[in-house]
């Protein structure tokens, strides 16, 4: 049979702490060459939804063979690109029936071939780019880090931080996003899920004074964070190439990146020019750094290089591009789990599967 | 609802000159640069089912603005590299539940990004092959071509032959395979398929002489088509890049190809050397010839390239690489007609799209 989960099913199945686990193990196999992983790919075209919008087909493979498991990441987007308060900012749109975004996960056995399950990507979307940071924090954050800095209050903030607390003694979080009543719910919210204090700030700087992780979790594609901001042993953290102004990378001691798969494949439609003025920004920004000179987050888990040589230097990590490897790992996880618990709707295999020789 | 459909359906749903219809009209929108193409990527590993085995993840995407559409195409193999007679096969082997393979493709809408059907690849993989090569034909062969000859009693050999009849007049065909058996069933059945006389010969070069058009459709990976068989106005047609031997390609006045995609991303972990060896054979054998310099099928349906100039010439199609993207133009047919009809499983969207923002 395969498996069709939900997002609660996921995210029941799925802790921060076995994600964080289950990458670590996994990013030893592709720093090792046997782990491979597939570029991610952007096919964005016209879309009747409207004329300021896009559609974007993207995808991402990636094959553990230590864990049995391949997996594809599917997304099929409408994107919009506003402007909020003074940054621009992707927005995807829900638009499939019922108000919905479309992202799939599909996994497949290397032992056979068979698809094994189908699952929306949302939730695991975002425990796998926490737990990404969170392996950055683990390698390159001081042993002894207790304060976090966040920028973000959406849902890449909230397992950000879960990551940060998974990998350190976290005793004290301050936090800020441009809208006070986001930063304030999500502050209260996030201090009773972590039993951690969690303090909303009015300004982003407030945020960052002091702390020794200065975590970046927004969807920002304009530089939210500046050198000017940096302090002695400080570890600095970002879910996106933008984030974190290049001059401030610059300043760290030490700098890693989560892959040198550093770009997506893109192919632009002619008839999506707007994606170029626009979304292509994302890729620009951080344009001058050199991403081919930064070791990469697997290496460091494999010991190829020093996360952190002392606790004066300041340590940068930048979750520069997804992985569908990411999802072949941590899917091997929920499928596992799904079937000990009998999760999820059965469907019978040999719907999604043929006799006709492809 | 998300439809599920089967091979029967997509048999049922899309005929021959159908499928080489709406291709015809995407190829329009690909040579313009409204279609987009992401190349076909192959991520290889190591399997537990065999150890001269290897298990392959491979995908590839494409999006039809004017159809609407976007198609990913996925398969999940064992495959495995015997020799059969003189020539080295590529055998994907059914190891999923139930002696299956494993191989889908999924639609999605670029007005809203909704899944809109899950199908097996394994019948129109064979269609849209033999419909591209027929497009070969439409546009290179001579007007009065009615003579065939085949090399191949397979699947691939039974849509090149329906494609053939669809765009030209076919009087008489000629096939051969190393197996008698199986050309001689093959050709009893085409002839009552395709109302053409169809006859088994003994060798290849006698299927190949004095025909009007020369057809390979094997899964060889060495040469089989060779250029003393060459004759005034035939038009040469090859499903894969190895089948006709350089010499012979050289030989031709004109050649085109599918695409300029010529060589798919191949990622290959270190624990599949086995794939090394046997399988990336087949990207080398056409090595030496310069695919950039060829114009690509697209080109000459669109009408910025001439197919064929006189009946004199010998023109040659080379259909190096699939696309995604024929998936999706196909796949639009499928999916309305299915709509139509009623045709296949619904499933709610709800299970393949989400409330979390991906």
């Amino acid at each position: 049979m395969t498996l069709i989960l939900s997002n609660d099913d996921v995210e029941r199945l799925l802790s921060m702490p076995d994600c964080i686990a289950v990458l670590e193990e996994a990013y030893v196999e592709l720093a090792a060459g046997r782990g491979i992983s597939r570029t991610r790919s952007d096919c964005i075209a016209p879309t009747s939804y409207s004329d300021d919008a896009v559609y974007g087909l993207k995808s991402m493979d990636g094959v553990v063979p230590k864990l049995g498991i391949g997996a594809i990441r599917i997304n099929s987007d409408i994107v919009t690109n506003p402007m909020v308060g003074n940054t621009q900012r992707r927005v995807k749109v829900p638009a499939a029936p019922n108000d919905r975004y479309v992202g799939l996960v599909l996994l497949f056995s290397t032992d056979n071939g068979e698809p094994l399950a189908i699952f929306p990507d949302g939730v695991l979307q975002h425990i796998r780019v926490g737990a990404t940071n969170g392996l950055g924090v683990k390698y390159m954050a001081r042993q002894d880090a207790e304060t976090v800095g966040l920028l973000g209050s959406g849902w890449q903030a909230e397992t950000q931080l879960a990551a940060a607390c998974a990998v350190r003694d976290i005793k004290e979080i301050r936090c800020f996003s441009p809208n006070k009543d986001n930063r304030e719910a999500f502050s209260a919210r996030m201090s009773e899920v972590l039993e951690v204090p969690v303090t909303p700030v009015d300004h982003a700087e407030e945020a960052m004074r002091g702390v020794d992780i200065a975590m970046c979790g927004t969807n920002s594609i304009d530089p939210i964070f500046f050198a000017d901001w940096i302090e002695e042993g400080m570890h600095l953290s970002s879910i996106k190439k933008p984030e974190i102004d290049v001059a401030a990378v610059r300043a760290a001691d030490r700098v890693a990146i989560h892959t040198h798969d550093t770009e997506p494949i893109i192919v632009v439609s002619k008839g999506a020019q707007n994606y170029e003025e626009n979304e292509q920004k994302s890729w620009e920004t951080a344009k001058d750094l050199d991403f081919d000179s930064f070791p990469t987050l697997p290496e460091l888990i494999n010991g190829d290089v020093k996360g952190r040589e002392n606790d004066r230097e300041v340590t940068c990590f930048l979750n520069n591009l997804g992985l569908g490897y990411q999802f072949a790992a941590a899917g091997s996880v929920i499928y596992r789990r799904a079937k000990e618990e009998g999760a999820g709707n059965e469907l019978p295999t040999d719907w999604f599967t043929e006799t006709v020789h492809p």
